[in-house]
């Protein structure tokens, strides 16, 4: 399994700031960790950040032929239809994923302009709701008896 | 680990109805395959269904010292304040659960009443959102490699 | 045929209050009157009244087998989505019906949250509301000329 | 009794299109299937039909010492304040009927105009709305056992 | 005097959750506390508590022939149509309480769907709402000056 | 104790127009009656009213060392936010009164844009609602049992 | 002067129904009336009437080289874009006029599509309202002294 | 007949600001102007201004016994509950006057707070507006052919 | 090829007034300079025009079996129901055409209501609008090549 | 240079309620050091402060032939339409000052009602955005460059 | 004439998903066609495509002294202010292009940004869209009858 | 002190369009004055323009040491969440600064998306307004006497 870990804006900022919310690894050390838990499920993870609303455009377009897309579209999430019509041109699932829960900040965090268009979302879990994801897709492609835990 | 799923109106009739987008499995068949996979990570799982909404409100209050609340409250999701409430008044980590991506109907479904008292919320898996729901609580609970999986 | 007539919130007080809106006779009276109207027709009528909303999810529920339901949900028309849900999960037709015309009166009780998923509705006609909404059950099930009328 | 079954902007194009959802009657043969109803119950009815809606207007005023008018304003329905004041200004009962089930349509189809001055409305039930509205009206002048049926 | 006192969902927790907002004592503590008030103005007081909307629905109609009604309907408060509609269908004086001032909280609760039908509103005292909503009964139903203070 | 009672515009009409809904006696009449019960608690009252929302602001800025202050702020209640800032710039708690159930009137008497802010509200108790007020502001500045009732 | 005076649906039913508002005067004898106020002040009317939104455009249209319009659209005051544009598209100016005060009746009647683009307004003076326009329409025309009363 | 012209904020402005659109005679000479018309007409006219609201209100309280107000409550008019309450606190009719068409202007100018308890608006006509305001009174308070014009 | 070019309401008014917008030829003059046009391309225009959304709905009707309409509602676009559902009752495409660009104008003309079942749209280019839209039939007709420039 | 600093309500409680966010500097001391800023620029400043909006609108009138005019309507700012209006009627250019961010304040503080006729707007800086309120006003007078700093 | 084709965000997987909707055309092809038709006119063609909205705003202003651009902003069309914004600062007539009636699809889309600041809109009519927008413009910079059709 | 001033979209097009509006000097130029202005305070300036929001994004975290951010964001203001948390994201204080009054233009001008998060707020004095962007962010970092005028 080929499955990309796109972050968007602000997610560089991970660990230097406000780590009683959002922990105090920074994404580098959240994406080794991710690999990591991947390859022990036979999954080989791919990862991507931008800033740039049109590059994650373009990284969702690039996944096409992929396994799975697991997606932090971050402040992103809320207003931008340019990823959620690329997120639709795709064959590939995506997970939307947010480290907190973004139904407890700001009424305008409640909105997802992307998650009609996704596979499924998961949310409030801190970096554990990217292993979530990933697990999530493996269900999805696979069945949900497909990982044995211990 | 003890926790309790609480499953709300119309869940009941899963398996018998719509198995193209619910599966063709039953409450009671997706509960049992829950409780194995929790017996496997050493916890301990509790079951509860109701149509009355006071009735999953008097659940939630009775979880009060659980360790944790997987909760699909179906339709009460999106207008249930009693619910929130419940969530609000004990101190248990509450998971919000559903079967299907409920942004991608009907545009009343995208307003969670309860998401943002809840500590994360999990959509989209089929019944394996309940799985990755416990995996969440654990990881909550615990921490995010507390799971070894196979 | 085999038909269940559900009655939601309040309508236990027909009679007892506000007769000229609502009429001097009480619903036993009226569900009295009405499967004499039913039996006429070589259909066989039940009766479930109920305040609580869960338990009218339940009786739709039951009813997933017979042949129609005519429901007056009285104020849970208009915001159970719990009840809309129900309606939806079950094969049987459902005949929306209300006393009085509930677009008179206030704002709220404008919106059907049911209405989107009932077969038919019929309002204003006082308990003929209910004659005529087995009527029309009669009229789906079979056709606009099944009843001849002297 | 003297009735008039008042139709509104593109209802001539019944059985012409879309026989699915309309029936593949035209609205002459309902007309005359209704007439015959009617008779049998001692009633007369009139018809008219335009697609303009100061005609239909024009239609109600003129029914103003009729015992019913039975009303489908098609489109008119959700936006004709100058019908609505014109039921309001005549002394007849009006029953609004719908061949469909309007609030299984668009969201702006649920909005009906002329409801709140309506004695009442029938929806859903194909050309039987009709046969139903026929019954209503009967009911509403003389008593909900007027009609006898075999 | 016969008046009832009805509490709705999660009034229950009192004095379990949350002290420093709702006081430490519990809902039964508050009630007996009311019911020796009350026996001192000559009034008899009954209880009722349910988290179940339909089973207040009940409570309300119960208390038809009864001096008065304190309502704290929780939760429901804000989307009960159903509570509304049973307050209406009653003869009963029905006094509104709140231990909080709801105002100061989230925007949902600022709208009350059952103050338009209520005598009389009190909210923000603590556990003295109920004292004063007593008082406050007492004066509707004999006049202002019917109690005597020391 | 030193209360001062605060009414705002038209409640100077009182007792001469619409003694239906308001009664008859005019506002000194009301004044002089609160005063009497307060000296009985041992409470001194003052009096303001003016149709100016300004001098509003000026007189509740006045009782910053005041132990508490009983606001009719008449239509100002509904858009005053000067007002609401008042209320807010003082250390004096506020209890919010209205003679009438303003629930019961038209939609935009529904907002208070100063309840927020103030302790506790009540209304639709007549005059006695300036009582309760009283009574309320001792329970809150003493505790609810520092009234003793005969 | 030439001047128009054009009434939309529903006027024709004046004096009809409903006298204790709108007068027990036919439109006929409005207008009569109202001719000889004209003559008086050397106008001379012309009377337009129509239920058809169409047709109130068209006169609307044909009145180009008149020196004022009095236009009581009736109920397409409230949504006729088609006469706001044939007001705009005609050198004429055209005075609004209702009888009756449409502000203190339904919310949708506060709103005029037409008034944005008329010389002014006039409502509530009963059948007085069409001789406030006449007079508007010269006061505008010439000048406010232009009138002498006696 | 006493009648008094209450004249809101900015209107003492007039004449010397803008007076391509308010016209060049200060409000002085606009009143001395109206005075003389209504001595003609029999009618003593008194005049207030303020740009205080509470003082507009304390007017209209004041004019309770007169028989008519023309009120120009100019930016008050759009959001002015206090205004609203004491014209429907007064016997007294009152007109509603604009100098300008307030439709054409900011979408807020719009809706008007108090027109829906007004007898009757005039707006548009420019100075004229008040003598029209003026007829209109005498043609309530008398009858609409109280005015012969010469 | 035949096709109907179908004119609304106040487009008879075209070349009359402002030429600055609409140019100075009038409606005649465009429908001759377009059916020349036509000709050229081997189609066949006629020609409808009427201030009377009926009389729209009608003509819509009577080209059924037309192969194309060129549709300028004029007004009507933006809240006609029943020129939209004409339109959805024929097999004929239809394209919308303004000469102005609508979204450039008041807000309320950036809704069009039968734009939903239109082919395509076209605005903004004048009386070449219509010459644009009635290539783009032929090239939805034909194809995108149908057509050859020189 | 002539200026006048207008404070509206509740500015007098500057420096008495809540240091943290106002500072702890009285309205008098703040204004007899901006003052001496504007000596030192050459500008004589003039002072008012008052809780009432007409009052308000007044000294904005007066303020018709001086250079300019620094405005701090606290609470009216986010509704004083006769504020605007006084505004807009003074040739004087008017700049709108803010103590706080009232950005990160409740929602209603986000609408200005006199922004769109001020000049400019300077918000968040504590008692310097006064001083940048006179540095930008003699900007606007002079030009930009008109202030030496050293 | 020196025209740009600027495309946005997700036009670069045009043919290779969804061809039923939006032809099986790769962007290239589309634009090599384009590009001859243009030839054939005298028109010289450039092309910029990007998924960054930034970039588009850019591609707009480096075609400042171009004779058109004909635009496809994608998702871009409903949210970006940005792109408005380079519109309106550019001289150049800019035609808004879609390939599938934006107005059939989801409520969003139905809210162009960008409409107001364009000179004319096209949509609907697949690749021809393009050659219709390339004859909009030349009609625009020349005259309607510039092009001649064989 | 070491201070950013961040430019976004369309400011590039400064002193080349609209010099009415946004002055004749381009941004170069305005940057060059700006940094002179810098130097005599002792403040050093850099400068960032993108068309790009996420470039602005990345230029705002880059800035997580300086003293102060100056930012006019342009478009993005007014809809970019991501430019709201990358604010949110440093430690840094942003003054967000406009050349003109966005209140005095279009509707969706007036909702700043970044201001709740800006230290502070300064628009409507040309280039002025950067001016007093760096005075203000002096004060704020010093006290707002750091700076002597002269």
């Amino acid at each position: 399994m080929k499955i990309v870990v796109i972050n968007g804006p602000n997610l560089n900022m991970l660990g230097k700031r406000e780590p009683g919310i959002y922990g105090s690894e920074t994404l580098d050390a959240v994406n080794e960790w991710l690999a990591a838990e991947a390859r022990a499920l036979g999954a080989h993870l791919e990862f991507f950040r931008s800033n740039i609303e049109g590059e994650i455009v373009t990284a969702i377009q690039d996944a096409d032929s992929y396994d799975g897309i697991i997606l932090n579209a971050g402040a992103y999430t809320h207003y931008s239809i340019a990823i959620r019509d690329a997120i639709a041109s795709v064959k590939t699932p995506v997970v939307e994923v947010h480290l907190s829960n973004v139904h407890a900040r700001e009424e305008f965090r409640k909105k997802s302009m992307i998650a009609p268009v996704c596979a499924g979302t998961i949310s409030g879990f801190g970096k554990a709701s990217y292993k979530l994801a990933l697990f999530g897709l493996i269900f999805l492609e696979k069945d949900s008896n497909s990982i044995t835990i211990k």
